[in-house]
């Protein structure tokens, strides 16, 4: 009996997560993933079986190194693929931002991308081989006003993945950082944004399972032609 | 008994181009190849009859407008798929670069890809879909010393590639660029800069295969997501 | 008697380029002016003689080598520095762009630049210092819907400037690229979108003078610590 | 008597710092300058006081926003520019930098910039003037191997930059990036580097001096023409 390798998923949510969930199952990996809640369970569980693998949630608070080194240890042997969506998304005023919210939006969107990237790489290094995925958005590149909090997070994390690209790339990982340029056709998005159009790309919003696809097609790519940014948006985005 | 797209390849070669073509017949495409010469003829009617596609060489000058629109013009319909690829590298002294260098530097490396680009966009226009692939260099985002030709062509092509992605994305037609940050593992190189090393990747060359691969990952994503600029380069690449 | 060193302005106009002019002057520079039409002969001549300085203009078409050598060939010692302004904006969808038009355009944005760059550079590279600053747009670095001819050529032109910047910096000579993201307060943009607002700064329009005033402080930069792309905008524009 | 105005130098040190001080006091600014320690108060005093200025020092650890706020309070009124310099420079493996280190890289180079910032922004808002320059490094723009810390600190302070750019640009407030890109000249720089060579420019180091030419210029630029990322470098970098 083969050991399928792992995908873990920091930051699992019910839209672009399980559709990761779904695609990288697909590919014949098993899943784990990591996030605060257990929401994500269901879906995620149900997606991963019809691949015929297995899914593992647990829920962790992924600013915390311990407990994620701890969560990601009995399995560190087997991730193949990392995949880090996790974030907090906060559009304020510069002078209404406080500090400590400065603080959170930071540990949120790149702390635990450091932590879960420790927990990780190790056992890649070894077997020289794995991909580390890091989901950006359009404030990863252009820091509009009112999202300096949100926007230094994510500038913070393609600093990171470039400068992982560059130090892990030699030894055979694959790191590559994604700028998803638009809004995600997920519940959360509805939450915040208000439901989508009718159109068929729920208004010019992202199909979470075409995100997952160009995931998986960079986890793929051989090392003799590896992608190290890749932007998405939909074809009706201002850009 | 259904019409198969076509693929056409804006100057063919015997590696890269031969490469484009076998995956795109894989994909069920026909594929179309212009070029200078007809070097490429046996190796790409071979690779796209491996798919049971038909390949259709024409040697025609891209560089000449009405050559190059009535080389297409026959099945202009058909073409869901543009790559362009064809360009003239030069590395020298600014100071011993004639301007009529840079002149042909330029004709062949954008001007070509302008005559191509709209010997298919009506018809992409008309349908609502298509992919047009520009692909580029390191040179296409970093100019280095002695690069002043080919990198200010380059520069121009992803110029060209940004506007026509702008104004042609809400058509629905998918416009890439690609940044090939690396030498390619195919003839024209080796007799360029010598025969590669023994590694599995060509000392450190892009396989192919491998960009085309890439190429044809980027005209299957669905509009809901689509990349604008993929950049492609050996693990072992410097960037 | 002192030779006053000479500022060479291709592409001299009625507003930036007179701008330059006074600016380069009240530095202690003789300015010569390059251009097709002797529109900007009176003001620049004014300009230059209000701090002593003598301007000079030469009818030539910048996009003649021959001719634009042949002008320069008498006082090329003595350039310090050349500004390149020199332009054709073209705004036009891209399927109603002639070729002949993508050519136009590239030669009058980026040719032009090359032939002034080749007739300054020998003698900067001999005296081991000098000065070339090209100007670029917007469009330089984001090529939007219906601008592919002109920012295809104004990529083309950031390219040769950074290709510069590396090739000749080493010699001494600081090669520096200018993005002037917004219009400028001059005639020619009457012209072409209308009169200004009465705001202080018409109506968020450049003030040629600080422009000026920006590449003179370019020039004046110690070589321990030079500018290679300098960005300018009102401070109401959006970016 | 006239009140000058103040620049206010967050992280001054004995190189760079002195010479902003010197370079704002000779534009007729007081000089206050915050930092750890008080290495800088000697001859940032000397300094100033050439220029009939005067200099203040405040001890204060900037990662404590409390203190920042109360140590500015006094003068926040008269505080016409602000320069961001400080930061801590970490080298070092990722998997052998703990998560803590990446925080505190974060805290001194970008949460100080987010209090000094807070601590100005309100008084010049209410003037509609005011200048934040935020000095980053190669870094800044490039995240190499063994960077992670210290370059995705740096990324976060560009996107601080850019966002508050956006925000607050269009009430007259200038904010601009600087990309440092190349060792300076200092006593900080021989201390971990190794003394310079024998060259005018230090071996191709920045001239302190140069830099804050630089940052007076940018501070003086009318509105008409602001630049938002001023790039820095000696002739002799590689870039």
């Amino acid at each position: 009996m083969t050991v399928r390798p792992i995908t873990l998923i920091a930051g699992i949510g019910e839209g672009l997560g399980v559709s990761l969930a779904a695609a990288f199952a697909a590919d014949g990996h098993d899943v784990v993933g990591l996030s605060r809640s257990d929401r994500a369970t269901g879906p995620a569980t149900e997606a991963v079986a019809v691949a015929a693998g297995r899914y593992s949630h647990l829920v962790v608070d992924l600013t915390d190194v311990a407990a994620t080194a701890a969560a990601i240890a009995p399995f560190a042997d087997r991730v193949e693929v990392l995949v880090h969506t996790a974030h907090t998304l906060l559009i304020r005023p510069f002078l209404e931002t406080a500090p400590a919210e400065f603080e959170a939006v930071w540990r949120t969107g790149f702390l635990g991308a450091v932590h879960a990237a420790r927990a990780v790489l190790p056992a890649m290094v070894e077997r020289g081989n794995g991909t580390i995925v890091l989901a950006g958005a359009t404030a990863s590149v252009r820091a509009g006003a009112r999202f300096a909090a949100f926007a230094s997070a994510k500038f913070a994390l393609r600093g990171l993945a470039q400068s992982l690209a560059r130090e892990f790339g030699p030894a055979g990982i694959h790191v590559a950082h994604l700028v998803l340029d638009g809004l995600i056709d997920e519940p959360q998005t509805d939450g915040r944004f208000g439901p989508a159009g009718d159109g068929p790309t729920g208004d010019g919003r992202m199909d979470p399972d075409a995100i997952a696809a160009a995931c998986l097609a960079l986890a793929r790519q051989p090392r003799s032609a590896w992608t190290q940014e890749l932007d998405l948006r939909p074809s009706t985005e201002k850009f």
